[in-house]
């Protein structure tokens, strides 16, 4: 049955991986030459692909050249594309070069660092760049390794992964003491603001649906979730024999860049022992700047906070960082020891076994990904990135300010800005505004010049700028706003001057 | 606060892009050139790393060189060398020039494929390669998109992550019926050889511990699980009130690659009205051999299947596909539709949004990997791959056959041979062969010259030699051969010959 290596397939061959690996990188340098001509959010209809390519694997290799020609051809159209630098959707997924050189070892070495033995470089590495990265938002010591009090840090693919990691650690620590039967009676608190990540966590991890509570912001907090409606929503539960388990509080929410208060909400997690965790994936990467701090005050009362660099740090997806003051808990909740997983190292528990601190067994190499983008831009000019974003931020939002058919709808918090069209004659009404902006986004985001997205809070529809991709400049951001306005003006002369 | 940008700092500047992913494709290439001169295992001891790298990160950007010299000196000993040729330990995970081309797009593009929108041709060309590897391994079409009976595949990064997310589909669509107060009550099944991740996973998922059942498999039976087995135990559960809920098969288990009976299980499973998860992590990629296809049969009667690419195909970490006969289940238990990311093309519920059909919201663009895999060698090649592998193993297998010192504990499948050494001789007896063959394999893998795992199975220690790395050809077989007699003439000579 089968014959032996022929040697002649040899998919690994170390001159055809240097000939094609030097021929995409110049493949992708030219996309990245070219980005600005395609549209930014894909033009194509559901469906465009499997009318362009065969529905069968092919049986004989393929070149390489060939294959390009067609991602040209028929992939390219079909990606709205992330890295262009009139993507304002969402929040920004940053490439950079450093990134990408990172992306290139983590798959060129293709180590599987589950256990410490299993790749050493890939745990320590991880646990060092956790630290350097703590040490740069100032985060207080018991988040840190090298803090001495047992706590540490640990890549993870994403926001939703640390939050059902954290998640699971609560409420195994909480069920513990009053049996699994009660896991129904476990109520998990966030804000209608909280990424909807922590709600689907929730359920992941088997908490009902009726037990996840998304409390009520309003604008005069400017969206952030207060103490007091916490308090009241947790004395309510448990009188009615309910116990509050987790709490997640956001530094930078999804739709308008809100900051809860970690101060106030971590004292009252304290006083009903309830888990703290922030999400801060967006907004993480500006506690880097000494003038974004303050935000992050309070966080010394979390029992675990996370960010992703993939999103606002220069980091090419994906990578998410999550520090935690126990990671006994973590460990408690989701280790496995196997027997054949055993070694010498992990039985004398000297040494980090990451697969315990995360969902899978495998993992890839991220950690020197991040160390990568740190040691080759320095903290001095990743600063200077999260800085001259916010400064765009409030470039645009001077513009908006200055034409009065628009309006900022909520204070701007880092490079962030939410505004709407909203034009004072007469003809136009409250009621009109949600419609109109929905048709200035379409007409906007069907021009292919730019991408964003909206939201709705409080009722009111509004256009999310969410500046941050790695190439967006000036100009850029000079030309868009152009394009909104020239929207806004065709709009309204549709709408209102027939 | 902050002023607009320099222009100074550009982390995507097109030029530097290119010359630094020019000059790592080099260093890459350098070290796969290499790669047999390094320690398979890596010898660090725990803690190295902290000592040779600053404690606080640079303020500073550092050149690329410098980095590259520091990874030389301080990572690379650090590293156990997954793609070196003489690694046989745990399960390989394959690099390929290919996979390693489909990493550089899908980091180069970085876009986030959560909704269709967001990325169209990334979640078209999920769907149409799900539907390639399907077709490949002849699953029956109710698990392909084309197969018009509602079924589909998606990639996650893990099998874990694959059977969190058909466990919670499977908990939510029997608590539905049942209420959630019964989720205390639902039990998991699988072998006492399935891979500890479905134990994590059903913990994960809220499933008590004491509601998983490890069922004991036998020689009898090369240690696959019987319908028998799991038969006694569900009505046993039952008996005491408490609800069938899942089964896990596994095609090449971890410790010795048994293969569990797909169609007797899937009978079973049908009887019970309990969901049936196949995982063929590690073999799954021989499905599309003929000659091997045959351990599948039955899986028609499976709800969903699994099996990872980034092992035994060629695709760089990570990628684990997974296929779903009805993925609405997984799509009610895992959707949430946030307004932030409501679009026409999701609202006509005319496309998929893969955010649904896995844990996370973000998302890499994995198909564009496993699509360029497939292209760039096509099924023959591939087939070989797999063929060829197989063969080694045959041919390891008969060498140690040869030696009557050694023998292979456990019947042969795919490319996985378990082996012991079992000296005939007085002075040795069965109660030392445990540890004779840990003192064994030890010295082996602190020669560097070759990395093996071990296996403890029905109290049995045996050393894994798990043939696969892309790099392996028939001499390093041999010569690993050789290096593991040498090891245990050695041995034996120090411990009997005194």
């Amino acid at each position: 049955m089968g014959s032996l290596p022929s040697e002649v397939f040899s998919p690994l061959d170390t001159n055809l991986y240097s000939k094609e690996s030097h021929a995409m990188v110049d493949f992708i340098a030219d996309y990245y030459r070219h980005i600005e001509q395609y549209p930014v959010r894909s033009q194509v209809k559901p469906g465009y692909l499997s009318k362009l390519l065969p529905d069968t694997p092919p049986i004989f290799s393929e070149p390489i050249d060939t294959i390009l020609e067609d991602i040209k051809k028929d992939i390219i159209p079909g990606l709205t594309h992330w890295q262009s630098p009139n993507f304002y959707a969402y929040f920004q997924a940053n490439a950079s070069t450093a990134g990408f050189l990172g992306e290139m070892l983590c798959s060129g070495f293709n180590v599987v660092g589950f256990s410490w033995i299993s790749s050493p470089a890939a745990t320590e590495l991880e646990s060092i760049v956790m630290d350097w990265m703590a040490k740069m938002m100032k985060l207080p010591s018991m988040f840190l390794f090298s803090g001495g009090q047992g706590g540490g840090g640990v890549l993870h693919g994403s926001t939703c992964e640390a939050v059902v990691c954290t998640l699971a650690a609560a409420r195994d620590k909480a069920l513990s003491k009053i049996g699994h039967d009660s896991i129904t009676k476990l109520v998990v608190y966030a804000s209608d603001q909280t990424h909807f990540t922590v709600q689907k966590a929730s359920k992941i991890i088997g908490i009902p649906t009726s037990n996840f509570r998304a409390l009520p912001t309003c604008s005069s907090s400017d969206y952030a979730l207060t103490a007091d409606t916490v308090r009241k929503a947790m004395e309510s539960d448990m009188a009615q024999g309910l116990v509050p388990l987790y709490l997640c509080a956001t530094v930078g929410t999804t739709a308008v860049g809100a900051v809860d208060p970690l101060f106030e909400l971590g004292q009252l997690a304290q006083e009903y022992d309830v888990w703290l965790h922030v999400d801060s994936a967006y907004a993480g990467s500006s506690a880097i700047c000494p003038e974004f701090r303050h935000y992050f005050d309070g966080v010394e009362l979390a029992d675990s906070i996370s960010m992703n660099p993939h999103k606002w740090f220069l980091t090419n997806m994906d990578c998410c960082c999550l520090w935690i003051k126990n990671p006994n808990l973590l460990v408690d909740s989701l280790s496995t020891n196997p027997e054949i997983l055993r070694n010498k190292a992990s039985d004398a528990k000297v040494v980090v076994d990451y697969k315990d601190w995360q969902v899978a067994l495998s993992r890839r190499f991220r950690a020197i990904k991040l160390w990568l983008v740190i040691r080759r831009y320095g903290v001095a000019n990743l600063m200077e990135h999260i800085r001259s974003d916010v400064a765009l931020a409030e470039h645009f939002e001077r513009m908006v300010t200055l034409d009065d058919r628009f309006e900022v709808v909520v204070p701007r918090k880092f490079s962030l800005v939410c505004f709407r069209l909203k034009p004072k004659f007469e003809a136009c009404e409250e009621a009109n505004y949600s419609e109109l902006n929905r048709q200035l986004l379409e007409d906007i985001n069907n021009s292919g010049r730019a991408f964003m997205t909206h939201a709705v809070v409080s009722g009111t529809f509004m256009i999310r700028f969410a500046i941050g991709t790695t190439l967006t400049k000036k100009r850029h951001v000079d030309e868009t706003w152009k394009l909104i306005q020239s929207k806004a003006t065709d709009l309204l002369n549709r709408k209102y001057k027939k």
